[in-house]
């Protein structure tokens, strides 16, 4: 078993949740549609399939990210309070054993026992101050607030569907498909390339490579399903 | 602009890491592609254009989340190691900022100045000890596994694939599409709720109401998938 103290954030954002969920929603909405979309024209000539098949997509999706983090989110909530109660009754039936764990997380950072001992006192005048410092020290769990869990769901999803449009939109004017898919590429490229420089100057990554890495991920998606499909039709 | 530190993971695992990744390769994998086949059953009859949609789907899915989870992945080590460095110059230019700091971060949990300084004293003898407590304790982030980036790809990428192919096969076999369908509901269903309960297991959630989330996101996914396929073919 390992602990939740492993468990390491993939993505560190400096923009705040509403965008980070914006970012997380987009970056799948404008990938995946798009390339079942420019896939399924190696297959099908009919566009109005093409538009089903992607709206259906996208519908999905959108349930699969926004329902599935929500109830995701909520467990993690039910998790960090299940832990917390456990965290508290062991600093209040067995206050050594929590004694000791303090001054094993602060030896990690070259702190002895005896310049811990001040910090100890303090928490046991603190219990509450001393479940929460247990909670991020010694298990690091950051709080999660199960109010933003609806909210931040909906957004996600909301980006997806927002994402998953813009490529399906010339499919729905041109009756060609290959003047749709053409146009469908020119489009989301750039939705793409936008997105990514964006998103990157959010996440504090160079916005010209984040651009390329959002732009590559959603051709190479694209050029792969285009390539099963037109294989296996 | 919110510091890194209000970041929440939105799951914690108790299984490890490559647990983690099946799951969240898993949980999509058997859930989009399903509700993608099932809606194009409300709009086309034939399976083989069915089983081009799914198997493009999954590709996509695949790469969009393995490639996609690999470059975050490689942003979040790069941010990480470029947040310690500047950590690092302020711990040795300006150590009394960071003295301060320290305080800041210890009298959240009550400790008074006084009470802290034996710790202050601890860390001025180990500088690179004291980054690594400003990385965890002040800026709340996790030193990131970058050789693990790649592996972790490639297995969420493998889980997609993986759960993707199980809704689909009964199209492949049937050439009813009413059949294949009811298959498919059948045999996606019992994976869902299989994969639910083991989920539910690793996460902590209670096993029975993770198997019944999993199956009502793939259902309802696939429910909404339908009927747009239907509403607008």
């Amino acid at each position: 078993m390992i602990s939740p103290r492993h468990y390491h954030p993939e993505r560190h954002f400096t923009g705040g949740d509403v965008v980070r969920d914006i970012v997380l929603g987009m970056s799948d909405g404008l990938t995946v549609p798009f390339a079942l979309a420019a896939g399924l024209t190696g297959a099908i000539e009919q566009t109005g399939l093409i538009v089903v098949a992607g709206l259906a997509e996208v519908a999905a999706g959108a349930i699969a990210m926004g329902l599935g983090g929500y109830l995701a989110a909520k467990s993690a909530a039910e998790h960090y309070a299940s832990e917390r109660a456990r965290e508290r009754r062991e600093v209040h039936e067995t206050p050594a054993a929590e004694e000791a764990e303090v001054l094993d997380v602060l030896q990690t950072y070259g702190v002895k026992a005896d310049e811990a001992a001040p910090v100890l006192r303090a928490l046991r005048r603190h219990p509450e101050a001393w479940v929460d410092f247990m909670m991020r020290f010694e298990l690091g769990l950051e709080r999660p607030e199960p109010r933003r869990a609806l909210w931040s769901a909906v957004t996600i999803a909301a980006s997806y569907v927002a994402g998953g449009i813009i490529p399906l939109v010339s499919y729905m004017i041109f009756p060609s498909v290959r003047l749709a898919l053409a146009v469908s590429v020119a489009v989301t490229a750039l939705a793409l390339v936008g997105f990514g420089y964006v998103k990157g100057r959010f996440t504090g990554a160079p916005p010209v490579r984040s651009a390329l890495q959002t732009t590559l991920i959603g051709g190479l998606a694209a050029a792969v399903a285009f390539a099963i499909a037109r294989a296996i039709s």
